[in-house]
C-alpha cells in the first residue's frame, strides 16, 4: 500500500521550472497560486527534494495555519545536504527528512528517518506506515522523474507560464538520467483550464 | 524589415520535444499533424536548424504537392553538416542552406547563402530581399531559442502532448545557452485548445 500521488509544479512555455542555474521565476499567476494553496490544504504531506529546497528554500506551508493544522512537510535528502536554517525546517509544521544511513546529519526542528537506499517505494511505505495517505510533490525535476519512474504518480497537474525561459541546462519538470520510461510515461488528459495568464493542464496515468 | 515568423514545435507535458540523446518520439496528436500540414501551406518558407535535419531527417514539405507548390525550405547549417542523402536537399522543393563564409560545402539539391556570421537578423534580412514574407519555424530548441534571443518571434504555438519523456539532457523548445532573454521572453497567451489528446497553446509576444 502506498499514499496517493499528485505531482504539481508550474514550467515555462518552453518546458523550464527555473532559469539557468536553478535561478527562481515567478512562474505561477496569482489564481494559480491560490489554487497550489487550496491544493496542499487537502493533502496529508508535501513532498519536496533537497535540491528545490537549496535552490529556492520554500517553507511549505499555508500563510495563516498554525503548527497543528500544517501538512507534514517532507525532504527526499539522501546526502543530508538541507541547511540548518532552512524554512523547511522551521516549527511552523513538522518536518521528515529521508536521507541515507550513511548520513549522520541530525535538524533540530525535523525527524530523519535513513534508509540503506532512499528510493521512491521506500519513502512512500515508510509515509504510509506513519498514516500518510495523500502526499503532494511540488519537485524538483530529479524527484518528479523519481515518481514516474516508479510508477508512483495518481494525478499531474502542471501550470503553464506565459514566457519562454531557454537554456538546455535549465530545470524541467522531469530531469534526471533519461526516459522515465523507454518512449515516454502515457498520461490521459482530463483537462485544460486558462488560469489568469496561463494554464493549467490535468493529467492522470493512461 | 524582416518576415513574419510563426514558431511551431511539440513538446511533452514535461517540455522536451525529444527523447535523450534527441531520440525521435511521436509527440503530435493525428489532429495536430493536420494542422502542421494547414500551417506549413500558408507560409513563404519553412526553417529548421541542423540539429533537427541530423536526428530527423525530415524532408518539410507537404504530402501530394510538387516541387512548385511546396514552400521553400531553408536550413541554418553554420558547419555545413547537412548530409548529401538528407531529405531536406531532395528534389521535392527549392532548398536554400545558410552556412558560414568559411565553409565550402555544396549541395547538389540545394542553393547556399554563405555569411560572414551567421545570425538570425542576416538570415531574416536575407530571405527578405529574395521575397520570403513569412516564415514556419519548426525547430530545433537551440534554433527557436536564437529567434526569441533575437526578438524575432510574432507568433508561438506549441502542441503539449499527453506523455512525459524526462532527462535533464533531453531537447527542449528553447535550448541554447541559458535565457533567451534575462528573466524570461514574456508572451501573451491566445488560446489553449484540446486536439486529439493534447493541448494546443497560442502565444504572441506580450
Amino acid at each position: 500500500m502506498r499514499p496517493y500521488v499528485h505531482i504539481n509544479c508550474a514550467m515555462s512555455a518552453d518546458g523550464k521550472i527555473a532559469g539557468p542555474e536553478r535561478r527562481q521565476v515567478r512562474i505561477s499567476s496569482d489564481e494559480d497560486k491560490a489554487r497550489v494553496k487550496g491544493l496542499r490544504m487537502r493533502y496529508d504531506a508535501i513532498l519536496v527534494g533537497v535540491g528545490t529546497i537549496l535552490a529556492d528554500d520554500p517553507h511549505l506551508t499555508v500563510k495563516g495555519r498554525g503548527r497543528e493544522e500544517n501538512q507534514l512537510r517532507v525532504v527526499i535528502d539522501p546526502h543530508g545536504r538541507t541547511p540548518a536554517d532552512a524554512l523547511v525546517v522551521d516549527d511552523r509544521a513538522r518536518t521528515i527528512i529521508f536521507t541515507s544511513s550513511s548520513c549522520d546529519r541530525e535538524w533540530p526542528g525535523a525527524e530523519t528517518v535513513r534508509m540503506d537506499a532512499v528510493d521512491i517505494p521506500g519513502i512512500l511505505g515508510a509515509l504510509w506506515d506513519m498514516g500518510i495517505r495523500s502526499v503532494l510533490v511540488e519537485g524538483g525535476g530529479t524527484t518528479i522523474a523519481s515518481f514516474f519512474a516508479a510508477g508512483a504518480v495518481d494525478e499531474f497537474t502542471v501550470f503553464v507560464g506565459s514566457f519562454v525561459i531557454g537554456g538546455s541546462g535549465s530545470p524541467t519538470p522531469a530531469d534526471g538520467p533519461g526516459w522515465v520510461r523507454e518512449g515516454g510515461f502515457r498520461l490521459r488528459l482530463c483537462g485544460a483550464e486558462t488560469l489568469g495568464d496561463g494554464v493549467l493542464l490535468s493529467y492522470r496515468p493512461a
